[in-house]
């Protein structure tokens, strides 16, 4: 049976990187231990450790200036251990959404809030693009792709600040100028592995000194200094996004998934702009090439639009909680046949019912 | 190839355990998914945490005051989120090892601690049992065992402050008045599941009003209402700690894995003590059922000896960098026959060089 998963997270991984997770889980080196069995300071574990390093360094063409971390507690940590280690005073943020004002409200907690653009008032559905990056806050926060409504920066400021960035949604999906951000983090389980496992890349310049006390596990310092192994770290996770990440290196790097990203979204927009059924709310510059959400324009045939797609073993296409509707979250790893089987149900949805 | 793992975290899981972690991960639902691609917001997951919150109290015998969580940051941010979340002005804290020592300096950050008894100028070989709990303490602390230097609280005091206790390292492997426990946390790696997971086991009426304003993710209040998923946790190691949970239940319950584990103990200490050319230099009622730390008498063996237990295709015998020597962590999973192979190994050893 063939399904077509379009999960906002955990979500859809390639086939080829499962089937390599259970190979290693079973049986990764050569005593026969299962991967779950090694330790995280084995000559095994250092390699994988080195390798999927240099895979994200290569990917995103960073220098020697940067440092990958692989971290726990998900982006929500982060929205914590940003500004714990990086503002003196005060920094800028841009409230595109749920998580970015999530973002926002824990950094308010540590010290002062600059709020340069809020959506929130128009339901987030644009994404400004008027805003001045002040010169005296510490760092500039954005949120590059915003899952649960469904927009996606398309451009990042020039800016003297070091520029933050949640990129959980669409890390690894297209080509950026990696090198203009002072900080990117990620949690792994959309478009890079299993829960439970954050990238974090931070060019190091950007590290000063806070007068704070910082708890040890909220210290970026202490993680680099000990190359992630501070303490013990999600190996599993670590080892699968590895193995996504020669995914795509092997499709030929992130401007091919890019392509291929930017096709599925498409046919999907175009779909949805041509039905007489669906509308998207989003201002089309700001539109997400990752989740796209959309709308029955006749709320009284969701039951009837629901058990269609049900029955084509389509999953995980409902909204988000808080906006309802629908959302096809269309990751690296969704092929274009099963955007293309939602977008079939769709218009025979629209043959029967308009 | 039969391998004898004596890993002290990530260590050896039971082979059931592997076997059907696997299968969940090529096909966990009735939709042929991975386990990897379920979302934590799924009836599957919900199915997944309310078993494993279950066997963890059924295990442990706790009663409806106790809440489970299942969170991330192992016991190094529990260092942090326990004062955080506990402590009003101070805290009282046994020093018994180096992680004792590291919640300890965790704690200072956050309030003052009073440090009741400290092993560390007798190298932690002996745990004191001659401390007073004072009344005015907002928690007592402890560290039930001691995985680097191998020793182990074999009894806990009574007090009417909340006794919180690091059990990372010999959780599910004793019977004990579990009840007594205002707070308990464990990372999984070593007795339960893969790394990158802290069970958190919590006496709710314990949880006080701090002045603080506490970032989310360490807010224990915040994780009970939202049933660990607060954010998206790490499902593969929580379902894989319900699979070890099963596989002990199915054992006969703690108490008969408590048998298992002393008779193991007791072999290989048997061993060190009658063996001529080694030596245990922890006090004999503080020796670790988890963790066997031993020495050899003369150093120049060690060459040969190294020789000797890797040809029995042993792993993960030597100790923890800080200290040297030997260390056999022989949790829960560890078979009988693979204690018995390394006590073979010693016996021939001796036979040779003594």
């Amino acid at each position: 049976m063939k399904i077509h998963n379009f999960n906002a997270g955990p979500s859809i991984l390639p086939k080829q990187v499962i089937k390599k997770s259970v190979k290693a889980v079973i049986n990764y080196n050569q005593y026969g231990l299962s991967l779950l069995e090694i330790s995280h300071r084995s000559k095994d574990f250092e390699k994988i450790m080195e390798k999927t390093t240099n895979l994200v360094k290569n990917l995103m063409n960073l220098n020697e200036d940067y440092v990958v971390l692989f971290l726990q507690g998900g982006a929500t940590l982060q929205f914590t251990m940003v500004p714990y280690n990086l503002m003196k005073k005060e920094a800028a943020y841009l409230d595109t959404g749920i998580w970015a004002n999530n973002a926002i409200e824990e950094a308010k907690k540590i010290g002062k809030v600059r709020i340069l653009f809020s959506g929130r008032k128009k339901k987030y559905v644009y994404i400004s693009k008027n805003y001045k990056i002040p010169d005296e806050v510490d760092y500039f926060h954005c949120t590059s792709n915003n899952t649960i409504v469904g927009t996606q920066m398309k451009i990042f400021p020039n800016t003297s600040v070091p520029i933050i960035c949640d990129m959980s949604s669409d890390i690894f999906s297209r080509k950026l100028n990696f090198c203009k951000f002072g900080l990117i983090y990620a949690s792994a389980q959309k478009n890079v592995s299993s829960a439970g496992m954050t990238i974090v890349i931070i060019k190091k310049d950007i590290l000063i000194k806070t007068q704070r006390n910082i708890p040890s596990y909220l210290d970026y310092k202490i993680h680099i200094k000990n190359k992630s192994i501070f303490n013990t770290p999600n190996i599993f996770s670590i080892y699968t996004s590895m193995l996504t990440l020669e995914w795509i290196k092997n499709k030929g790097g992130i401007s091919i998934i890019e392509k291929k990203n930017k096709e599925k979204s498409k046919l999907l927009y175009n779909e949805i702009d041509r039905n007489n059924l669906f509308e998207n709310k989003i201002y089309k510059e700001d539109r997400s090439n990752m989740n796209v959400t959309f709308f029955l324009k006749k709320k009284n045939l969701k039951k009837k639009f629901d058990d269609m797609w049900k029955k084509e073993n389509i999953i995980g296409l409902e909204g988000h909680r808080v906006l309802g509707g629908y959302r096809a979250s269309i990751y690296n790893a969704i092929p274009l046949e099963s955007v293309q089987v939602l977008i079939d149900v769709m218009k025979e949805f629209e043959r029967i019912f308009s």
